[in-house]
């Protein structure tokens, strides 16, 4: 973890059961195009209401993954 | 959603067993007494501890319900 | 909870199932040198991902508990 | 404005053209149910995006009214 | 304290004599409609000044009450 | 709205005739290399001065669109 | 823009029009009695309602300009 | 209050008695000095403890004033 | 106050009547088990509402003590 | 300066010797991929510690770019 | 430090070599027109980059000076 | 760094050369008493001025270190 630089990309999750299933589905897309990810961090948390239950939860997440130097 | 107006509400949910059911459970609480609920923000998360063991979560929640136009 | 005095400590739990857990071994940890644990505030919430995957959530709690008078 | 008391609620406006037309439809919003608005504070704005244009402003506002007493 | 669900309301309470006096008025007059209050939280502080003195205090107070279940 | 993952990417808009403007030309610039744009949501306001007067409006803006899976 | 240091106040213009209206008359205040005006930074909006309607925004700038060395 | 503008200076009062008299005393210091102050807004309380217990409380204080035009 | 290390600890007093007496009896609490307290930041004040009207003060304090070296 | 649209990214330099050195290392890594870097805004400042000395410092820098249009 | 009352101002210093040169050169420009400056506090640092390096530093500093009384 | 639980303390450094020393000095003192010190984040920045210079800065710094279980 030495000398690395890091991005960090913002990415939103959505899911109908709940919080750490939007966030596994935002790791698990960013995943899909980019390497290294290394750590996450958890940002606002929202969501959509249908007939007076919660519907989908949308969590937003910071992602940093390590650049090829 | 084009040119409608929101009223938001804030309500504190507690739960036993944890943050999303807390969550739900002020959505559930919001809509005995306001129809048309539409979103929710998660805010502000606390709870109690009894014998070094938390015994309730308490998460406040920001819903967001259609006015009736 | 009249005139009591609370000193606050902020501890990060880390669990690799999830939030919940991760909050409720930060309270367990304190629980072994302080007593009388009064409540707790959920803050950052952050991880490590191995391999595309969360291996990791790490959440920042402060816990407030009564001094002894 | 000497010894009164104000209630907050908070609205958000939408609107098809810009952000001072949203504030004005949460304050004309609010004030089909409630007398003596005094005051506005704008918080968030956001909106949605259709084909790559912007489609609705959103824009949420606090609004203090005069309790009646 | 367990699986209640509490509803917040934002009021501005005004002093001529200071800041607690300002908050205990918000909350005297959030006692007039609403039953059940149960804590509160102070937030902004301003307030007027005539001939280069303080006028008035205001002070925005957050306030929760048990909701009826 | 279902179970989509968006990714957010951050705009500053330029305008000379004000907020609204550049938040339309931080859009369009985002749209010409990203499809699928959803929402955005309003930022920092900040701007330069020439001559006593606004030169130019710039805005900052996160844009979220939909990660095609 | 090199070396420079600049120095920054705070207004708050007021317009019955707008909230660039408002920031605008912020500047050309500004403008009667510094010179060397670089750029601006907008903070918070609020306003008075009359009557059901908005009748002057108020919008608070921070506005730097250079100190003559 | 219509179309004026206002300039806002930041002052920290001391007191050894507390919070509302080192507001009093940064209004009091401002008045010397500037006229037409219109409102002020109470930020940071800071203080020093000397022998276990307070010795001055330091709180910054926004004011507003009329520019005169 | 030259080259000295100060450690910080956050305290939470409690009154019945008020903010500066919750501050100070936060002081006095941490006074008994630490020496050489230096300052203190007044941060969240909070308080409990019993029969409609305020039953305690809670106030959280950010105090620093010089470590001794 | 004018009707220039930029986009921000995020990055995490990484050192072994201090505060600005990592920002540099942040920066001259966005360099290698993205042209006409214009400014940088300095974020949170973290870092490791082995054997009771800091071994690395982290600093998040948002980097601003013009789109070439 | 007893009942001094302090007047703050902000002040934005450049540097081509870092956070600390830039914060330097805002207080002794500072110090050039005013007398009795007592202490600081660093806000936001930002800057320019010219040909992919950073070519200043800017740093925000609030001043803090004893009014004479 | 997997099931880790850490503590964290807040510790206020001061140095008469600059931010980085200020920040090695909190955790030096810091690594005099606690073992296993893992990492820190960077705080408020502050510090005196004597004869319109910077006489020493002042700055927060939280250390997280690995509670022994």
């Amino acid at each position: 973890m030495q000398d690395n630089v890091y991005k960090i990309v913002e990415v939103t999750g959505s899911s109908t059961t709940g919080i750490e299933d939007a966030v596994r589905k935002a790791v698990a897309a960013a995943a899909k195009s980019l390497k290294h990810l290394r750590w996450f961090e958890v940002g606002e948390t929202r969501g959509h209401i249908e007939d007076g239950a919660i519907a989908h939860w949308q969590v937003t997440v910071k992602i940093g993954f390590t650049l090829e130097q």
